[in-house]
């Protein structure tokens, strides 16, 4: 299946939920009311922007990206297979991975396609804005301790994770993979709380395999089956979607997979979240210019705040709150000089020197947007 | 007369000239085969950014701009009168004015519109892209010189210039005015030689204002009548044009002619003149990214480049000529790391620290566009 005919097929999916929605005048998705639906079924929510205010995103608030739908995964006698390249394959019942030594990380996870929406040319795929982003503390297994236990061969090169989400219509199951390194590090794990609590069903209750630093389709809803195998897999979402050209190409480009590699880490960003785009403000009155900043597997080194369209910038001040894997908050007192309408903008740099772009790489899927972000002030005379 | 009928008014005209043209099936003006024509009549050309190379633009590649189109002025009685609120009128004929001291400067003038056609939401006025820009050396006589010898009465706080162009159909004469500070400096000069030949017609024959460091509408061409005046000029090209909002505005707002300010100085840019844009490299080799960067009154202190959408910068060299108010030639030499489509960036700062900003500031006429510059490159394997 092409990337062209899996939006046909989503597309379809999508006219037919319209078609049926105000049967049930829908409008929000039960326990998660305050996100902005990007789309019913499969379940595509993102945070409103300004409901960023701690360095743990709380889970009803945490965007939510599908591709099939959540299934239902109430079962009480789920199951967690390994099979492939292994010595031993195993059948894990629930209480088994809570038996291995509980592992906890904290991670800023973002949807590869967060920012599509400001893309130009324009791409195909949910309309993602800047709210496909979220911070949370899981806990579970090290996927290490599970993979030791059922023995990796020494062939294996990568390992596929199959959730309970199955294929529909034209749109295949949703299979990704991770290289041996990454699957072996101590810090990818198996979990089965987030933030404490027992992962929500739209979050992967029971088992969610967690990713830390690398795009969100990596971390797999719903985990029922791994695999080790010696070759990357051979299914849609590995071979096809969330690939990202070897080199830049042109705006509009169409690019054939074999000049696509699979994406990895999370790319430096920031994030305005106060103040909302549009606010008003006065002039003599301070105004906190806050938000986060976010670099995948590395940390930020520094974000700086413009209000004068980019042309000079101000250091913020980073937060306390800082673990590898996690945005980092920023907050820079500003007054405004005059009255007027200013541009904010914030740019985050990473501890290797990365700084966040002015144009972003134009990618025929529209991933890994991490332009300067702004947000737009009208400024009047106190 | 308000903006929107001065625009109202020069769209008639050139609905006229449309009608008309086929009949001449005039597609260059005469001497000026090279430059883009944005308007036959008015005379509105633009330069090419890729026949930008040397400090001086020769003047059959200098860009030109004009309100009411070029006036015959072969006459050989010209005469410079110099009246209003001054003790002794006068009324100088050329080998008058060629009797001061000579003095030269050489000065970059650009169009307040250059880069009109890039802000968004678009404004009405002539589309300049990048090349409504260039430099001379301009030689003449002191305006101090000329207007001490009418004798400046004490209460004079303006001095406004008239040329031969006249109003016609509804646009009003072109009139402008310079506070008496910038009028006695002693770099602001009456020219009558433009890079060492008399001023050629359609850039001001036989005498013309140079305002150096100030947007080019300052420098009047033909000019034939100076008046000292106890306050601004009245007229529709100092009350409603040529102004600027004294707070930044809302992109697309409307902006009473008292929330604005005359413009007066030049802003930091840089320009870009090799690769073109849309150029073909290849990788291993090297390409010289040159270009020239200017400040109005101010100098520029560096030009950094980026080939990676501007999240890393390197410092580019600085030309060796160097004159107040002119440009200054950047150069950096670069090799492509791999075949793939760049975004070459130039970033220009000012001695004052002033750089360029990512998004300048909108405003109604559209002036002093100034983002950070770019041309795209496509790279291809050696």
């Amino acid at each position: 299946m092409t990337t062209r005919r899996y939006f046909i097929a989503l597309g379809a999916a999508a006219a037919f939920v319209k078609a049926v929605k105000p049967a049930f005048a829908q409008k929000t998705i039960a326990g998660k009311e305050k996100l902005i639906v990007r789309s019913f079924h499969p379940e595509d929510l993102e945070t409103p922007v300004e409901l960023f205010n701690s360095f743990i995103t709380p889970n009803d608030l945490f965007y939510v990206r599908h591709h099939l739908g959540a299934p239902g995964t109430e079962s009480t006698n789920w199951k967690l297979d390994v099979s492939g390249l292994v010595s031993s394959p195993q059948s894990f019942a629930l209480e088994d991975v809570r038996r291995f030594p509980r592992a906890s990380v904290t991670v800023t996870l973002e949807c590869a396609g967060n920012g599509r929406a400001f893309f130009d040319p324009a791409v195909a795929g949910i309309q993602w804005e800047k709210g496909a982003v979220g911070t949370a503390r899981w806990t579970g297994a090290r996927l290490a301790d599970i993979l030791n236990k059922a023995g990796i061969k020494s062939e294996t090169k990568y390992v596929s994770f199959d959730g309970a989400d199955k294929g529909f219509a034209k749109i295949p199951d949703f299979i990704r993979n991770l290289p041996l390194s990454k699957a072996m590090h101590p810090d990818t794990i198996i979990a089965y709380e987030m933030n404490g609590v027992p992962i929500p069903p739209l979050h992967g209750f029971p088992l969610r395999l967690i990713v830390p630093g690398w795009e969100g389709a990596y971390s797999v809803k719903w985990l029922e089956k791994i695999a080790a195998l010696d070759a990357e897999h051979d299914g849609f979402f590995v071979k096809t979607a969330y690939r990202y050209p070897t080199r830049r190409v042109m705006p509009g480009a169409t690019v054939d997979a074999k000049d696509m590699a699979p994406l990895t880490g999370l790319v430096v960003k920031s994030l305005i979240t106060s103040p909302k785009d549009k606010a008003s403000a006065r002039t003599g009155t301070s105004v906190l210019v806050t938000g986060f900043a976010w670099a995948g597997e590395d940390e930020i080194a520094k974000v700086d705040i413009s209000v004068d369209g980019g042309s000079t910038w101000m250091e913020a001040a980073l937060g306390r709150e800082h673990e590898r894997y996690s945005w980092r908050q920023f907050s820079r007192e500003i007054k405004f000089p005059a009255a007027g309408y200013y541009t904010v903008m914030s740019r985050a740099t990473d501890q290797k020197g990365r700084m966040q772009p002015i144009e972003p790489a134009w990618n025929p899927s529209g991933y890994l947007w991490n332009a300067i972000d702004k947000v737009r002030v009208n400024v009047e005379a106190a």
